[in-house]
């Protein structure tokens, strides 16, 4: 049986919020009925509850708390955290913090929601920086990606712990107990890359975590489903998954033009539809909606600013299965280990194999 | 009028030579018939000769010049430096420094043609490193991106050149004067991103170097165009590019299986056939094949070892442009300047400034 799951809402956060923060909870509750899953909304009382009214079943399973204040989707980090407490977003989060809801989500600004998290959350015990970790689709199903832009420049033991926590988030999202682990890197040879992916390789393996790893992947393997789970530092995985976004955006759109190229071919287009549309759905972006940031002392869920309610209710799905998961006393037990190796005599070891920690 | 080009060739390199490149050099060649262009084949005498025996225009223009060696394409560069000399290989490279050739192809080895490369030509004035660029098909045609993977750690000064050399590289294979360029980055504020591509930018704005330099772009700006010339550092160029060919190939399995979905979405695939046969040419890699290494003293064009004849033969046309434009010139001037930024009087003020040279 599922243990109950309350999950805490900034329902102001996002480009049209909350409009579509409230149809995604619809979504999700209409096959609620056992009592399993709450919500708290977060957010303006007078432009939520007309939305309430519209969408039943997200009524029935939310308690709203009225804010005055939110966080504007253009503000910078330094602004918001200066104007943040009281608002729905600091709000949203401040119920995790307090033990009343297992997991936060925003639509809201990436930047403040960070840093407000990890001001109210603090890290995990033996990590030492949020990371964003997202799925991206292959054509074994999907992987996680992370880090996909909080860390810009990374030492190699952050690399490790990126794994640690990207095991159990995929663990906790595919219920998938042995998950394999890639680092990215330019070749699959032992020499290829920057010292810090080599240094990452050696010390993902000199720390006995019991994980999948499989050493470097390239980048065409992450579409390949080369490995599960794919660690690299935030600025390359940043690229990575928003050039994997334009060439899909781009492929779709040299197969729009290339279907209106003669009557024939449109006709084809026509009865081939149902095709067209599964394609549509394997690759649609609101189903891999739900970046969550790890390492916190708690969970919260980014969800893409433009989504809509379908795309939010996938991000509140994947609070739910956080939620539901051991994660976070799966990577307790790793991260304890990797600290262990890289502070107890073993450390001297690393260091006389160049290890940089 | 062009003027009369010749160009060398390591007809030993790739997966399927020399059968390849002649096949290639075939191509090419049945459309020459004023002596404008001209090739030396450097390879195997017994291989070659039977092939351009059943491939007439390729005999025609081109020499062929007997090597008992060439280099294996799983040599590692210090082996392939070691016994290089005589080799196709190297032959095709020194061909280009003698003066007898105006450009070098090979789709050999590609760490062992940089390291030779480099040997053989030297750097070109005031150009520091290779850098590799490669052509991307976009929304708008295709633009060059650079590095894609010679250079894994780069200086910020090191980028500004890549930004000089990728634009001209872009006037010469679309004759097009003023090529948009931008920086790749996690996002396009000023603020965003690590030192090194802050402090390119800053470089690259106060050395006054007639550029059309548009500031950062991020990943899905690629695909869309949003700039003609990428430039970036060898890591994230080779992952973006790779991640690029990755979700390409994703996205056409995808839509083959979609298109197998029902007897209905079979036969409008097949009635709409001439238009996935025009989506496959769009982005045909083989169409963008032809990495060149630029910052040499002399033009060398490295094609895909897998790449077949049509491949081929788009890599000897990215030198043939390269040789008739003037490449080497337009470098010259812009490199010129930006060693003077660095070395002269404002290099204390672009020390003031923070920009680390």
């Amino acid at each position: 049986m599922p243990k109950n799951v309350v999950i805490s809402i900034d329902a102001m956060g996002g480009d049209h919020a909350p409009a579509i923060v409230i149809a995604g909870v619809q979504l999700l509750a209409k096959n609620i009925t056992d009592g399993s899953l709450r919500f708290i909304l977060h957010g303006d009382a007078g432009l939520i509850e007309p939305l309430l009214a519209d969408n039943p079943d997200a009524a029935r399973l939310s308690e709203l708390r009225h804010t005055d204040t939110w966080v504007a989707m253009t503000d910078k980090p330094s602004q918001a955290i200066r104007r943040a407490r009281g608002s729905s977003m600091w709000n949203a989060i401040d119920a995790v913090k307090s033990g009343e809801a297992n997991a936060c989500v925003s639509a809201g600004n990436t930047g403040a929601l960070m840093v407000l998290s990890k001001v109210l959350l603090h890290m995990a015990p033996n990590a030492h920086r949020p990371v964003i970790a997202a799925s991206w689709p292959t054509l074994r199903g999907s992987s996680v990606v992370l880090d996909v832009g909080a860390n810009i420049e990374c030492a190699a033991s952050q690399l490790v712990e990126f794994a640690i926590m990207g095991e159990a988030f995929f663990t906790a999202l595919h219920d998938q107990p042995s998950p394999s682990i890639g680092l990215l890197n330019v070749g699959t040879e032992d020499l290829k890359g920057n010292d810090v992916v080599r240094q990452a390789d050696a010390l993902i393996r000199s720390a006995d975590m019991g994980l999948n790893y499989k050493g470097f992947i390239e980048g065409d393997g992450i579409s390949f489903g080369a490995v599960d789970v794919v660690v690299t530092d935030g600025f390359t995985g940043n690229v990575a998954l928003k050039t994997a976004e334009g060439t899909a955006k781009l492929t779709a759109e040299f197969l729009r033009q290339c279907m209106k190229k003669s009557p024939l071919t449109m006709l084809g287009a026509l009865l081939a539809k149902s095709g067209f549309r599964e394609l549509k759905s394997r690759l649609d972006p609101r189903k891999f909606n739900g970046g969550v940031f790890l390492g916190l002392g708690g969970v919260v869920v980014k969800s893409h600013g433009g989504t809509d309610g379908y795309g939010f209710s996938n991000a509140l799905k994947v609070a739910l299965n956080m939620s539901r998961s051991d994660y976070a006393a799966r990577i307790a037990g790793n991260l304890e280990k990797l600290a262990k190796v890289l502070e107890k005599p073993e450390k001297a070891q690393a260091k006389k194999e160049g290890v940089s920690v």
